[in-house]
């Protein structure tokens, strides 16, 4: 069993996105800008809704990838060369003949099987899905898992959640990531606690019978804070003028 | 340390989503519509464009989260009851001063953080994301590991994919869902197996001399369909139909 792997270059070129009966304009052009957004290339449409098709493709800003999408008229022959066929749904009240795997599960799934050969991922049209003939061309069916499967879900939305999923990187989420805030080095801190004393003393905040335990106070305090590094000059340059003014 | 703990019902409630300076209605409808679709209620909307907001307010289907969407004229204000403040950005030319860090491990700081008081993710606008102003008040930057930094992500796709990331259940990557199909019981196959065979000698496919090999060959073969439980009488009812008509 391999786990959490993260998909290759070939991997993503194996996937074909295909989307049926879609009508909207709009629709077709966000999940063609989510594929390109997460580094898909292959897009099939079938039975395209040819004025949408036609709308989508010349909109400014149109991915260069609708212009090579490839136009079916029959899911057949969109998915003929595919070795997995998955179907995305939202369940809504329609008895479901497949397997149905969550997004997370079927994910997996489907990354695995991009490393081999090509791998069908469908959606159906905004109002009404994949039909139950589409459906029984899918080896399985997968689900955003919303709170509530009566919810719509737009189809960009759904195309980018799923394209998502497959480019996810497990290792990110475990790793912290090189580049953190460089803090304070102990050195700075001291030079900003010490300015700030001599503010408060000149201030008269500091009870002399006390001052011991203030310093520390006030230590205590600035260490807390966790300056960052590059805050340190500009923190001392505020300082050193309010001890102009106060001395 | 916890590890790949999934969210509560507290830690979404916990969570406050919050739209700054967005234009388009679309947008604000579809990120409603997201956070509907994730189980997240508390939108807060700061320097929204009246027209705007009032329109996406009013649309068909529009989320009952927009009609209690909370109203501020300022981000400090949107802001203010909550420990932590992240901000999303895609990182265009901006010198970032902030970290910077993965949805996907961003996500887990997040989650961690809901589970003990509200924090606070910010949009920006469309057309400019959130502005040095905007970004100042946040404690550190999230992106979504698109492959091209320059690529444009819709505001409706960008709060799925986060709240997607949030809401997501580590462990249903792992675990096989309890509901596959049912295959069918070895005696269902072995009956496949007879009828089959039974069709075959009748049809003259069978050599008498080589009749054992062949009935081990069908035998395999139909194993190796897999077929599931529910399809046996099917396929069964086919195949008797088929035998009436070649017996």
């Amino acid at each position: 069993m391999r786990y959490d792997q993260s998909i290759s270059a070939t991997g993503k070129d194996n996937l074909r996105v295909i989307m049926v009966s879609t009508r909207n304009p709009l629709n077709i052009g966000a999940a063609a800008r989510a594929m390109a957004n997460f580094g898909f290339s292959r897009l099939r449409v079938v039975n395209a809704y040819d004025v949408a098709f036609r709308e989508a493709r010349s909109a400014v800003g149109a991915a260069p990838l609708l212009q090579t999408a490839e136009d079916y008229s029959s899911l057949a022959e969109a998915v003929a060369d595919c070795r997995l066929v998955v179907g995305t749904t939202s369940v809504g009240h329609r008895e479901l003949q497949h397997s149905l795997r969550r997004l997370e599960y079927g994910g997996r799934l489907i990354r695995r099987a991009l490393g081999d050969a090509p791998v069908a991922l469908l959606f159906g049209s905004e109002k009404f899905g994949l039909s139950n003939e589409d459906l029984s061309h899918c080896h399985w069916l997968m689900r955003i898992p919303t709170v509530d499967t009566e919810l719509s879900m737009n189809l960009g939305q759904a195309v980018a959640l799923c394209l998502y999923e497959l480019s996810r990187d497990p290792r990110a989420a475990r790793v912290a990531p090189a580049k953190e805030t460089t803090r304070a080095a102990a050195g700075e801190t001291e030079q900003v606690t010490r300015m700030l004393l001599e503010i408060l003393q000149k201030s008269g905040y500091v009870n002399p019978v006390t001052a011991g335990s203030t310093e520390e106070k006030v230590r205590r305090l600035v260490r807390r804070l966790d300056i960052a590094g590059r805050d340190v000059p500009v923190l001392l340059g505020m300082l050193r003028q309010i001890l102009w003014k106060v001395g």
